[in-house]
């Protein structure tokens, strides 16, 4: 369960107890920055070009220079496990913000943009795959360009923390009854054999596993409907899942104390797990669902 | 124009060289904290006790503990400008946020918050304040919590730079034509001698200078209206300002390019002027306006 000791900063690979940041850092006064967090399987990547590609699409959407190309930081993101021995199931994060500069609202000028990745052991959640997981239900108070992975995640923080207290996976955001995402995972509705997600709009992050679920569900002759759902939908749900880079494609079995269906993870969910399990290349014994 | 060397962290007096944080700080991964900005005019604090009040009042609704009492914060930063002889006008910047911490979304526990507070001079902007500023509109994209005084500040910033960027001081904010605020100032609209600005709901800071403001209306017996105004009732506006703590009351001249009334400041919003420079015991000789 290490944390791995070699981090990158910039384009350098240091000990990460050497690295840190002055108090006038426009992460840490403004959130002024851009994020991911990567899955890796067995020391590989998962999803690797579509994270790199969001990344540069969020900096792009608050107008942020990287310090580097898209080939270089996916080779620098390659290194950073070889350098680290990295052979386990993980994660990798990496933010880059505006800069370490006096504080002033408006972009600084001349300062390079500040950036740092390192990885961490994440053990696969095979028992919550397997079960399922408990939600409750609370508004989408966050800004209207969800779609920008960005550093302002205090709305996220305190929904995770009100469904950690209830004893809850996860907290599902909706805006008036209109369910747009979870607080750190996209959120699908199944109903009469037909996937609801709410669309790829500015309000939602357009999750690099929702865009395989989309695939998975083309292959699997799934309608995949880009139609937002509501609160009163759930209770009549068929299944419920959400889907994130660290927690796969996970059934959903409660809502605010209520059973989604029968209450177990059902068939097409599973079915969609199989096509992830399959695509992430899970080994056979190390799998959750059965070979589609 | 001093950045003064001894800062405040925790409760200890540093120097602003050995202050540094980890790269693992939900300051700088999630913005999960609060802050103010408090004025100082020839070394002395403005308002202290309401920014102190306001930053308990932040924490408590992201139920962040303080590491002190209001007393003993007060105590600190009284103690900060002397502890740098700090003589001029300037500024504090002061937050706290839930600490460094391995990543996760929900509170960590057993945590302390990390706290720090630095002083700068910052002179009045006299100039601005005799002739006014200009400004353009900008849909508000923030989230709904914006009477936090969050380290969230993505939005602000956007739009501040898109200011700046027109050759304007400020950006004022609007949901669908409602006005709300500015990127990082209240804003008030004069129409027929009476104030009308957004009322003090979970939309817009409750700021300081903005219940200064509301008081000095009443002693000059100008009606306080806590009213949206809009886009439109600009067009037709007798007087139009802003007010921060480091803007003090601040007459806006021009909005997209287009004259407020006749693209002077107005006579409320300089008896308004008058009042503060009063509060805030300006020198006569370092007054813009004339002495009530």
């Amino acid at each position: 369960m290490a944390a791995y000791s070699i981090v990158l900063s910039q384009k350098d690979f240091v000990h990460r107890d050497s690295l840190a940041y002055p108090f006038e850092e426009r992460g840490l006064q403004f959130g002024d920055g851009v994020y991911e967090v990567i899955r890796i399987y067995q020391g590989s990547y998962y999803l690797l070009k579509e994270h790199v590609d969001r990344l540069f699409r969020s900096a792009e959407a608050i107008k942020l220079s990287l310090p580097f190309t898209k080939e270089e930081v996916t080779q620098l993101l390659v290194e950073l496990l070889e350098k680290n021995d990295m052979e386990n199931d993980g994660k990798v994060y990496l933010q880059a913000t505006r800069g370490s500069v006096k504080r002033d609202h408006h972009f600084p000028e001349g300062i390079e943009a500040n950036f740092y990745a390192y990885a961490e052991d994440l053990p696969r959640n095979k028992v919550a795959l397997q079960e399922g997981v408990k939600t409750l239900t609370t508004r989408d108070v966050r800004w209207e360009n969800c779609y920008i992975k960005s550093l302002n995640l205090l709305p996220n923080v305190m929904a995770k923390q009100e469904a950690k207290e209830q004893g809850c996976f996860e907290a599902i955001l909706h805006i008036d009854g209109l369910v747009t995402e979870c607080s750190s995972s996209n959120i699908y509705l199944i109903k009469d054999g037909k996937i609801y997600t709410f669309p790829a709009t500015k309000r939602i992050l357009h999750g690099c596993v929702r865009m395989r679920v989309e695939e998975f569900a083309h292959k699997l002759n799934i309608p995949f409907v880009e139609e937002a759902f509501t609160l009163e939908d759930i209770e009549t749900a068929d299944e419920l899942f959400l889907t994130s880079s660290t927690t796969e494609i996970m059934p959903i079995v409660e809502v605010d104390g209520k059973q989604v269906s029968d209450g177990s993870p059902g068939p097409l969910t599973k079915q969609l797990h199989a096509a992830y399990e399959d695509d992430a290349k899970i080994t056979a014994e190390d799998r959750v669902t059965q070979m589609a």
